[in-house]
């Protein structure tokens, strides 16, 4: 590398640092991309592991392959433990190092805000290690109903609490709804499903904020065609792996809760030492630098900035979008230029409620059904890594569709590894 | 379930209890089958996960949708803790089942012959957790090596020793070759890979016995050819995680040690107080009963028969062909009549080492190279269950031929769960 080449460093490969990676092939900069995992994560699947349609390997895709032939930069699989601004120095679990232009893109984490007996009891859906518990968890409660003799220990068993009426845990209910009573019936004959229940909880008055008010109402008619129970107003307060107890004192005997319900900056955002904003994020100027560290910007769900008065969403869109203007800006001050202002560009939502169910809303368009159905696939597919993981997903995405079925129902960690049961 | 119908309970989904489950479709009894996990496991290509060509959902198989529709079978995921043959009772973790006929088909396990240090920090390839932590381990290491500046400790993590001369270990070496000498360089440019080495350890004086003497020795060469270092007639010692110590007192610095150069019957076999032969195999008889307790067949791995002289071996075609018999010898029993003798036919050897290597040994015929590759392909896709699975294997096995890429090169356990680095 040549070391009269200014040094980027990214932390993160995730949608921001990973498309800064990308972009800065060619760049005059050497550029050092640092992630814990060697693999890029397609978070917007994760529920799909985790309701046993996909397999891990088909979201992820090994960073070096993905920037192989980039010849400027250079990949490090390590955590940064802690950064110093001032002397431009990370300390990582492989060692310091130096930089000359910082990314932070470390993305976000669950947030539990606060609740410890939910985050112990509960599972998040930020990572892999989540997903694969939920999934062999709720597989696992199968094999203990079809032989449980008590019918209320059998509904506990079998009622599953989502929490969080975002997209996430809006397509993770019907995912859900899906594998439960279309699927699982065929593989477990003998249990009663009408002792199955899967509860939305949503603490608002309504699902999927920022669509129109007619395709919300559509999002919870479909969830319901679907046999989700949607319900407002009333948010989590306990759950011992056992019950979980709503505000109001309600009881729901339930052994499963699913916590989609919100996220916040990852815990790097608290160790550099500088202002943050709501949810850990970490307060930048317009053009993504950090106001004192003019060197350091920050992309993606660990940056906090307004547009139209409103903090920016923690979604990928964000992350890509800055990202290029996060490398326009490095050019610049590569160059001596003035940094550019970030502006967003709203793509819209667009969330699948499961078989021929979806709602998109995109600028002045809105619709539902089939085609919003379709067209959610075709965009998922288009933006999954790796041509390879594109035909598994598709060829199994394909057979679940024709066939009511789901490809991994394979229970693999050991007892050990997961939550209470 | 009738309860006049007589219970046959089988413990074990492998090759040998799967296939009596299916066997006994519409015959008259009640069939429970137990297994610890809720998958079948192909067991042949598991050191195709430990070496990143396939993921471990392509060879799993939901036990439960194998046998849906299969009215006369209740499966249950369970561990037998104890078995009283006096009572015909098991003790499992799902309760204690009663039976009137009892087929242990409970397999084999990594045999370590009570080397402690081995057990603790080399590998076994007989799950898919063993499998699993072989290839995080293995895309740490070049993670790590990627950034060592000690040549010493580099040589070490790029040193992998595998035990065993047999199908499994020859076809670990040559695919663990291929990831090593032809996938990886891609990704890690910037590695020495003069520095990397692949050993071989058989302790007799050849490899796959049983094959004539030229195929063993087309093997040798084979694998040499892919840059496997094979060595005869020294094993190993001790291992620390660090150095590999053989018997003569040679030291190898190596962090990687795949064992595979033993197998055992199960523990439950030392649990059931009847009589033992080597490697804790159940000593039956040529009727597969246990000669106390004629109500109980013991086939596969764990069971002792002799054939020609010579202890039948632990693979899966002897267990396929004893889940006949012990089918056919249930029926016979229940109808009262003398159960008959099992007899092998030895379907032959057929080991891959590579792309267009193989060899094979199929009675009058032997032959290697690319059409013993092309055969074995074909066997393995035929044999493996599930449509969907032989799909996606079929596409990962050609974009890795074509390509010369693996497709799970991504490292998903978190440090704490592997072993030593």
């Amino acid at each position: 590398m040549d070391n009269r080449m200014p040094r980027v460093v990214i932390i993160g490969a995730g949608f921001g640092g990973l498309w800064v990676a990308r972009a800065l092939a060619g760049a005059p900069v050497a550029v050092i991309l640092i992630d814990k995992n060697n693999y890029h994560l397609f978070q917007p699947l994760l529920y799909q592991v985790a309701t046993a349609a996909l397999a891990p390997p088909d979201i992820v895709y090994p960073v070096r392959t993905i920037l192989r032939g980039q010849t400027n930069l250079t990949f490090r699989m390590a955590e940064v433990t802690a950064a110093d601004l001032n002397t431009r120095q990370l300390s990582t679990t492989a060692g310091t190092i130096d930089y000359d232009y910082l990314i932070v893109a470390a993305g976000g984490e669950t947030n539990f805000f606060g609740m410890k007996s939910v985050e112990r009891y509960g599972f998040g859906l930020k990572n892999i290690d989540d997903v694969l518990a939920i999934r062999n968890h709720i597989l696992r409660l199968f094999e203990l109903a079809a032989q449980e003799a008590n019918a209320a220990a059998r509904r506990a068993m079998l009622t599953f609490i989502i929490v969080g009426g975002g997209p996430t845990g809006v397509e993770s209910a019907g995912a859900l709804a899906e594998l439960v009573y279309l699927v699982m019936p065929k593989d477990y004959p003998g249990i009663d499903y009408e002792e199955a229940r899967i509860i939305l909880l949503e603490a608002s008055n309504r699902l999927l904020t920022g669509l129109p008010d007619d395709l919300g109402t559509a999002t919870v008619k479909m969830l319901e065609k679907k046999r989700v129970e949607v319900r407002f107003g009333n948010p989590v307060a306990d759950f011992d792996g056992e019950v979980v107890t709503l505000k109001d004192g309600e009881a729901i005997p339930a052994r499963t809760l699913i916590w989609a319900a919100g996220i916040r900056a990852a815990a790097l955002a608290d160790k550099l030492g500088v202002k943050q904003a709501g949810l850990g994020r970490l307060v930048i100027k317009p053009t993504l630098q950090l106001p004192e560290y003019p060197e350091v910007m920050v992309i993606g769900d660990a940056a906090y900035l307004e547009a139209e008065g409103q903090p920016l969403p923690m979604v990928a869109p964000v992350a890509t979008q800055q990202a290029q203007t996060a490398v326009n800006n490095i050019r610049r001050l590569v160059q001596g230029q003035e940094p550019e202002e970030f502006i967003y560009k709203n793509p819209g939502v667009l969330a699948t409620i499961g078989r021929n169910a979806a709602v998109a809303h995109m600028g002045k368009w809105q619709f539902k059904g089939f085609f919003a159905w379709l067209l959610w696939l075709v965009i998922h597919i288009v933006r999954l890594i790796g041509f390879r993981n594109r035909i598994v997903v598709l060829i199994n995405w394909a057979w679940d569709y024709f066939f009511f079925d789901r490809a991994v129902r394979v229970i693999m960690l050991k007892p050990g590894k997961v939550k209470k049961e």
